[in-house]
């Protein structure tokens, strides 16, 4: 496959470019028989959606999205559901003197390296606009986990430049335009952002996605651990540079005696591993964390060169976000979830039939 | 698949347990006619072998690498390589008070409640005896990249516990049981790893992989990413929790104009991606980190439960690393040549035979 | 994946019941550059199209295919292609008799034993409406070959019922209802489903395929062959129970001097492996048939059980085609197109880039 | 992949050839728990083995089956399983006058002309000895199909040349030479061979599998049908160029109202279809036939060219089956039950946790 395809059992493969006709995507292996419809997909659409507040991009998109295929009297069937969202607001202007120029930070040179030519219109198929697809995709597997399992996903905003947010309240995420979950960043946040954008600036952001309810045992030993499908799930998200799972790069110096999460009848002592040890699921909060890049399109001008390798300056005009890791608060979660959900159908494929289970402990002591 | 397979053109398949027989791996998908001897695998795995100096284990495994099939003549014919290294020095009575007991950190708990049992001698599958495998396999990768392509992979260790080493000298990095390239620190790691010892505790570390001379245009595009498989190889080393591209989780704190590598017809202006954009290579060296959490066989007593969920402390004898961050070292290098076999294998399916290719720029000015 | 994608390389998957909102495709993997437009689709699903003569199903579709994506300036750009065709026909009314009962020779019984419920309306995903995106699809994959590689793919009725009809001549194969290439059997064709109407029954029939033009060393060996994913198409195809390769059936009463294919400095002397040794292209013709059973749809009474699984007498109502082997023609040259691009691709991936090649010999003496 | 690998939950990979060091393979997704011994699979190895009658090929294996991983206190572990045979009859010198030219009816020029050289000694790779690590893996997937759902798969040789063979006696196919279930028969196959030696020629065969006690609902629609997988499976035997599902080419000369399996509360009333509807499984008897080409390798001089396009006359000394069709009975069935195995745990993977499942109807009224 080319790369547009995400997990085995419950396969989302998407298609789209940024100003094409239209996103869609085709979600192979859901279990029939769960209540979905075109408004549950739609919440996290509209959590995603640009043009939510003026710290982020003032393209509007209706991002509509239609169900195809694969609902029957409003309950899945267990066949593939198609998913459409036909693009509304392409203005191509914005973007035609980009046609023969290759903008730093952006996919451009490589994808022409790759593919000979491109699709320039917008990022193409670089686009983050992609990711629509990933989270009414990722919509559905969350239903069925919590509805089966418990299982919830939830993001925040870790991070933004220098300034670091703790998470003292999962309401207030939603409540405000950078998933901020502490009350008292949220005045620097906005005084921040407003002095990026006059300084035509923009900044990175660390992400951080929970997964809690998750039973004991879901994942893979060796090369489809639970944590590498994690990895890769969030490195393909656009931007990510960096990923980790638990305590993540503060293991480097933390010594065994401090880092091993003891047990008790009671349950775990601690989490530094973030629920997954050997590739597979403890059943604790599974815990991940992304480093994002600052948003590539500014209009400070760049060095750079085009088509014939002759040097230039690249001025990106349009409408974007000053930083892209906001919005990817809700991608993230949507791609924990699809890992999540493939693992869940593998889990109960191979699961033993004919060795009685052993009854796990609770996930915090 | 249950997730012992890796790569989709070129792909690697392995079995065997810490304590079983052996320890096998099928290649399949290598290109036909690569000159490829049992002596060409055997050097990485010497470079990666316990028992070499006194800071890791004193377990010794002969680790002799057999090639079964897929050679012909000294090259390779095409079809499936067959690896099979048998397990000789096998101390199972270290390991038998494991059996009912789940040490911390270990993988033990979660496997059984994966699989409702396991094979509990030396940790079983979940050991990372396993990886001697992904060794001898990335070693014909390596061949195959540096031969046709000129492209060379090689890691170092970046950190180990507070001591953060610079790359200074790609030789130095040979000669020193650490993999260190940074002649200044070696007496420090030195007494480090003594003082460690003493105390009967581990450390975590941080193992950095470059690759050089790889084209541009080598990806996918979306889940695919070149970043988003390389994640997936690192994270699916034992004991990783943390991976890095390029400046990884230093962009959090980047504004756009710092972080965006600018281009000129001399070549690109700073690597701050690590070669990797919009999921495709950019001809610049791909650089990747990892950080791995400290050994979890430590003899210090800790808190933990046994099967029937009964408290009890548990002590780890044998011979372990008190750093596996070490010798992780060929173990990424390994993984990278995976990732990068496969990707082009992949490009050259999906290149264009149709549209005339672009000359690259420089790697760098 | 739940089974509706197909091919590794060149992939595609499909989704849309027959009476649902649309029928929808992604193919990913194509190569770049190829010239494609709507009406290269159109072409093939013309020829599918029911509704065309008096011996097929009176259901009239405008099957008007529309590409959503991956087309960039009459070009593919390498990126997924999103293919659509609204469903404007729909007579649901006639079907809903059918709900609750299991109609004899359809999938109706198997669905709810696999999903526990299923979409009735026209025999929703199970019904053969879906391969109308397998036309659009191949039309792609048969032009890319032909364009690049000289290959043709061509298919016509070679049995229907009692009737064994030679290939005398191509072009009439395109120019009556039948897709019959035996100019002396089209009056008994007509004569013999004008009869089979009036006994409101239907008929089953033979397709054949041949592939031209194919480059020799195409295919996998064991258990990727090139015949074996062959079969795998066919047998996927609605209503296919057997595939033969080159001689098939006839090779049992076949002695081995009889049987194998002699060669000389002037080509191959006969044909009887169709194409294919050892999974893997000879450069011959790709020699395919296939045996379709007779429509299940028909109006003559039959027994049959409900879901509550009391016993009833089915009348299937509706327009159906008597001979659906006879529309199968263009989706069984899909099929086989799909199959050969894959390899196609396979092929590049894998193929020596260190070992010269061996001039082939003509694929005839 | 490169095609050496078959399932995509119960995965089977084989390497080696037929006169390297060893034979190999590894079954990934097996679930954990099941018992199996070295004997279990010794079983169908040995119905397969050569020089067990005069009628088949006395070169002589021992084909002594090791179980190298996955195993623990005699139960599978739920981790990889490695299986190796060694070769331990290698007469090489017998096939040393091949080296450079092309056996008709062999894949010698297919393989060249795809990998541009060859491992010649006793057809390398394209030997059906790989079939021996089929039937070792099939073996497994046999025993936990009969222990946790009834499943039995049966084969018999169902007709070899011009005599066609009943199935009278199941008892009776074990205890000949030919798998033949037909005691009237059992002279005349043996006054058969007897002539074809003498004429030093061979003889083409079909094979019968039935797999019986499958519960209705495995399978999936679309693409990955069982039966195309069936299909697929059987056309990847050496020598097989035709594939049955029930009656097969029969179907061509049905009409409609004989071909349906009419259902009764009390069961199916007839079995055209072969157990499989939409590619799904009904329930019936699973009936599968599939054709065996004759032997290629004969001592009858045969015309061809060498590798440098010459012509010249081929004689294939060395031992061989003068029809391959008999052993491949338990070929076949092996390949049925990896099949079967495959579908099972996919099943149960997508299968609905929400929807209540409905009661089967008996297989047989």
């Amino acid at each position: 496959m080319s790369g547009n395809s995400f997990g085995r059992l419950f396969t989302v493969t998407t298609f789209g470019e940024s100003h094409g006709k239209a996103l869609g995507a085709i979600v192979d292996g859901c279990p029939p028989g769960i209540d979905i419809n075109e408004a549950d997909l739609q919440l996290d659409l509209d959590r995603r959606k640009p043009g939510t507040s003026k710290h982020t991009t003032q393209r509007r998109e209706a991002d509509e999205v239609k169900i195809l295929s694969g609902i029957f009297e409003g309950k899945t069937t267990g066949t593939p559901i198609g998913l459409l969202i036909e693009n509304t607001d392409q203005r191509s202007k914005d973007y035609s003197n980009i046609a023969d120029t290759y903008r730093p930070a952006h996919a451009d040179y490589a994808y022409d390296q790759k593919f000979g030519f491109r699709d320039y219109r917008g990022g193409g198929r670089s686009s983050a606009r992609e990711t629509a697809m990933r989270v009414a995709a990722g919509a559905i597997a969350k239903k069925y986990l919590k509805q089966q399992f418990g299982v919830e996903i939830k993001g925040f905003l870790s991070q933004l430049g220098p300034i670091e947010m703790a998470l003292n309240d999962w309401d207030l995420v939603e409540t405000n335009p950078f998933f901020c979950g502490d009350a008292e960043k949220l005045d620097e946040l906005d005084a921040y952002m407003t002095a990026l954008r006059k300084k035509e600036d923009s900044i990175g952001a660390k992400v951080s996605v929970v997964a809690t309810g998750l039973p004991p045992g879901w994942g893979e030993p060796i090369f489809d651990r639970l944590d590498a499908e994690i990895a890769h799930a969030m490195m393909s998200i656009n931007a990510v540079k960096g990923v980790e799972i638990g305590d993540g790069f503060g293991v480097v110096n933390q010594l065994g005696t401090e880092h091993r999460d003891e047990m008790s009848p009671e349950g775990f002592l601690s989490n530094h591993a973030g629920g997954i040890v050997g590739g597979i699921s403890t059943g604790q909060d599974i815990l991940v964390s992304m480093a994002l890049k600052p948003t590539s399109s500014i209009t400070t001008p760049g060095k750079s060169i085009n088509r014939k390798g002759e040097a230039m300056d690249v001025v990106t005009k349009g409408r974007h976000d000053p930083c892209v890791g906001i919005r990817a608060v809700p991608i993230a979660e949507a791609m924990l979830a699809l890992v999540l959900m493939d693992h869940c159908l593998r889990h109960r494929a191979q699961n033993a039939d004919v060795v009685p289970p052993i009854p796990p402990i609770p996930s915090q002591a």
